[in-house]
């Protein structure tokens, strides 16, 4: 009878029920969650219509999700929830290369190319040299690191975006570094383009006055042996958006050079070290 | 470039993108809730892992709903969220009676019942007669307070729950009082039920060791001219689910007494006096 809910304790009403057979770290998530989201409502006096309203922008969020479109890690992304999650969970030393968000574009099992291969399959956009090098935080080589690129066209759009439209794996690649750590390939210079837009989470950023574009990027997500993993993108530096991503995930040290090259094959070089922290 | 993501400054960062011509109540909602959600992360330094089931979760969650099922009302109910809200938003003298959780199994347009008629239509159950008065905060008698009362069956199904097994409008009805403010109607005693628990929410109760159960209850919408709307229950006392009620509607006051009657036609006997607030 002492659990009845009251205003005044009602997180604590609802945490009092938890079982104490239940998994204690599962305990303690939810024990958070009800705190924090009842502090939320009794901050701001949360309004039945308000509530309403989330659920039901809840339930929209969660029935326009498909194989195809996560529109909860959009929700996640916007509100820089994800990159949160992730600096929580992939801190490391100054040196280090920072990580940011991962996003829904990426897709497992790209082919295996030879170091200075191309990646653009269309044709499209101005040709662009990735290079650089993979080091460890003492300046070593990492030899045998596998750098898995990938990147949207030059109409801003994912392979996975247009699979009618565009070649398979367009835009995406693996290369592996040898005993330099080198790493170097073609492809197209990204252009920044907007999250998809048209279903609850941009509805929510209409209302807030806020945009939905991603300043222009290169996806990487590198691994090595006895490295931690690194998740990250290369923004192009004189994005207009890079100021105002629409999921927050730009970091200053994550801003490359693009320099025009003049009278060659390629239009731009971008160049571009990883620095991998030791697991 | 002041407003890069970090760590430190997470929820500061999204909330600075919020645009000035935006509506100043949406922007103090959203505002909070982003403060209320990165704490919540940074407190348990949430996994990546954890994020990913909370994707998933919500996700399914969203898309079991249809027009018969609100999994994400049963998830606020279930963290007390809703029960909240409702607090928040009806405060009432000490003298009132109190609000508790409105539910997912109210119709409108039920039938207009003569004072003293039967709710129960399918015959099943043990019969009891409700009855009480509705009055204002000074003891006054109120004329012309509609009274709509649901309730589920003997079987612990509301009538929608079983379209094919129920006659329509089951155990529902509007009664009117007149210049005595008083009520009377014969139904049947409620049983204890479970929410449905074959979802999402179901799953989270299992894992966190609470069971699904609302103790038995009587459904009351009361409106009448002038005064406060009084969505409420009345509680079966004896029921061996008060002190855990899945959603957390159970306040003390509430709780009705239902006492045997020997020998007559009905074998249970429930009274219950409602106490408006001016609007
Ligand atoms: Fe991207
Ligand atoms: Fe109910």
């Amino acid at each position: 009878m002492s659990t009845f809910f009251t205003e005044a304790a009602s997180a604590e009403a609802v945490n009092a029920r938890m079982g104490e057979q239940s998994d204690p770290r599962l305990r303690e998530v939810m024990a958070a969650l009800v705190r924090h989201l009842h502090a939320f409502a009794k901050e701001v006096q949360l309004t039945q219509r308000e509530w309403e309203f989330a659920i039901d922008f809840l339930t929209r969020t969660g029935q326009l999700c498909s194989r195809e479109r996560q529109e909860f890690i959009l929700l996640s992304d916007t509100l820089g929830f994800s990159m949160l999650v992730d600096a929580i969970n992939n801190r490391r030393p100054q040196s280090a290369t920072e990580n940011t968000v991962f996003g829904p574009f990426h897709v497992q099992g790209a082919p295996e190319r030879a170091m200075g291969d191309c990646i653009s399959l269309d044709g499209k956009g101005e040709s662009c040299l990735f290079e650089g090098s993979v080091k460890d935080l003492e300046g070593n080589p990492v030899a045998g690191a596998r750098i898995d690129v990938w990147c949207d066209n030059a109409d801003g759009y994912y392979d996975v975006q247009q699979p009618a439209e565009q070649p398979r794996w367009n835009n995406r690649g693996i290369f592996t570094t040898g005993a330099d750590g080198r790493y170097r390939f073609a492809g197209v210079k990204p252009v920044s383009y907007p999250i998809p837009h048209d279903g609850p989470v941009g509805q929510m950023l209409e209302q807030l006055g806020r945009h939905p574009w991603r300043p222009a990027h290169m996806h990487f997500l590198i691994t090595a042996p006895g490295f931690q993993k690194v998740v990250t993108h290369t923004f192009v530096g004189d994005d207009a958006w890079l100021g105002s991503d629409a999921v927050f995930g730009v970091k200053e040290r994550l801003i490359a050079r693009y320099e025009r090259v003049e009278g060659g094959e390629t239009q731009w070089r971008s160049q571009f070290d990883f620095v991998l922290t030791p697991q």
